[in-house]
């Protein structure tokens, strides 16, 4: 089957090609994402998809007649791009044909702390460095149902590819609050009620706690040094996973899946 | 202060060098170990460490002295490389002028099995992929203490330099039976008393359950398709981690995290 879809021009790519770079995706506010998943998510989601690229190879395939209707629905542009082109604009090694181009939202302390239900869970990250990591939290955060994300200043950056990958789509589906100054943003958590538990190796409640808070902020600190001094001093509840072999640590997401878990699972008061 | 190391030679950097790939680490059965952390680990261990490299700026480390002293009485060779050999036998950015040759240890069945205490947890792997994700649960199973991990033969390889770099030492903490046909492993699990639990989507007992059984082999599915149909049929249980949010799957490693956490601090019967 022939498309009649226009082809990306020399200067668009050259233009998209300089989102592969944190500096232009925060000039820009917008970033790109790759696969047929992602970008379906991209689509059913509030967020704006500008365009979506795809390959020939891509416009044979039984995914494609389904993406264009739903681009068409939300007003996304759909090009054509050459295969090698494509591989330029991505950052892994199998990126299906097909790669959308999304504009950034932004979300206010505001939309983050206005959770409706009396039971509340926002996770923090501080300085989570690692996009897998980073990513997985997102979506561990997205499965446990969390009302929202705060991404600290020195955290790997939203829209770095490896995140968006690794969230699968969690991304698209609560708000996350990126570049967030810590400092600021947990004192605003407190006044709208929120209780600051964060994740500590010692002087911390073991786990299984007896319950949770209503309403927490789970604050989840660094790979190599964890929660650091200055946003523990926020702390109105600090825990910690017993350990019963030789393992020096958690990874931070196992970590932050166990205390989701833990959470729900948990009586509240 | 000049030391006195013997550089390693071409012929033995070429030997080497083959270990970046699988078919020599399975052939030759050794494979090389990154950064300070890991060498120390695995001169701590009861896994043989054939010889230590270091570049001359790790030999003017801190950690060398100590590293020195370790391989010695550990009977481990030391030897100078340069900087770009080190790179050239490394799979990471970030080596830090230090590489050990670890020989590969063989476990039988019945040290897997033998486990002396009434509760053991036993953590399989059917078709886990990702190097990262291999680790991570490998790390996971060392923290809460599992007796042994199985990784089927379609999981990622054990020494592969991604899954050792994420396993952050756990691989020289356990035993860990390699290349195994689980369709061998579990009735041998069963006969020797173990309960087999596989983690699933549906038709699946929700967490958090009421107990625990005595001795479980826990098993873990590929990170698309979960535990393979072939498999789950050995199942006596089958647990399945309940949705609060919209995130389509968790991930293997965050669910591993969840259970194992579970594991511990449920009641056993």
């Amino acid at each position: 089957m022939p498309t009649d879809l226009q082809h990306l021009t020399q200067s668009e790519f050259k233009v998209l090609r300089k989102l592969l770079q944190k500096k232009y995706r925060e000039l820009e506010k917008r970033f790109l994402v790759e696969g047929v998943h992602l970008v379906e998510e991209a689509l059913d989601s509030n967020w704006r998809v500008e365009q979506v690229l795809v390959t020939d190879a891509f416009q044979q395939s039984k995914a494609f007649t389904q993406i264009l209707g739903q681009a068409r629905k939300r007003g996304a542009a759909v090009h054509a791009v050459g295969e090698r082109e494509l591989e330029h604009l991505s950052d892994s090694v199998t990126s299906q044909g097909i790669l959308g181009v999304v504009n950034a939202r932004e979300f206010s302390t505001e939309e983050i702390f206005s959770a409706k239900n009396p039971r509340s869970v926002i996770v923090a990250l501080d300085s989570v460095g690692d996009p897998g990591n980073a990513g997985t939290i997102l979506r561990t955060s997205d499965w446990f149902g969390a009302d929202a994300v705060v991404l600290g200043k020195s955290s790997v950056e939203l829209f770095n590819p490896k995140v968006v990958r690794s969230t699968m789509g969690a991304v698209f589906h609560l708000p996350i609050f990126r570049d967030a100054d810590l400092r600021e943003i947990l004192p605003k958590a407190k006044q709208a009620g929120y209780t600051i538990i964060s994740t500590a190796m010692d002087n911390a409640h073991a786990l299984p706690v007896p319950s949770f808070p209503q309403k927490s902020v789970i604050l989840f600190g660094s790979e190599a040094h964890g929660v650091s001094r200055e946003l523990d001093r926020f702390s109105d509840m600090r825990l910690a996973i017993p350990r019963f072999g030789k393992a020096e640590s958690l990874n931070v997401a196992s970590a932050c899946a166990i205390i989701l878990a833990l959470e729900k699972f948990s009586p509240h008061k």
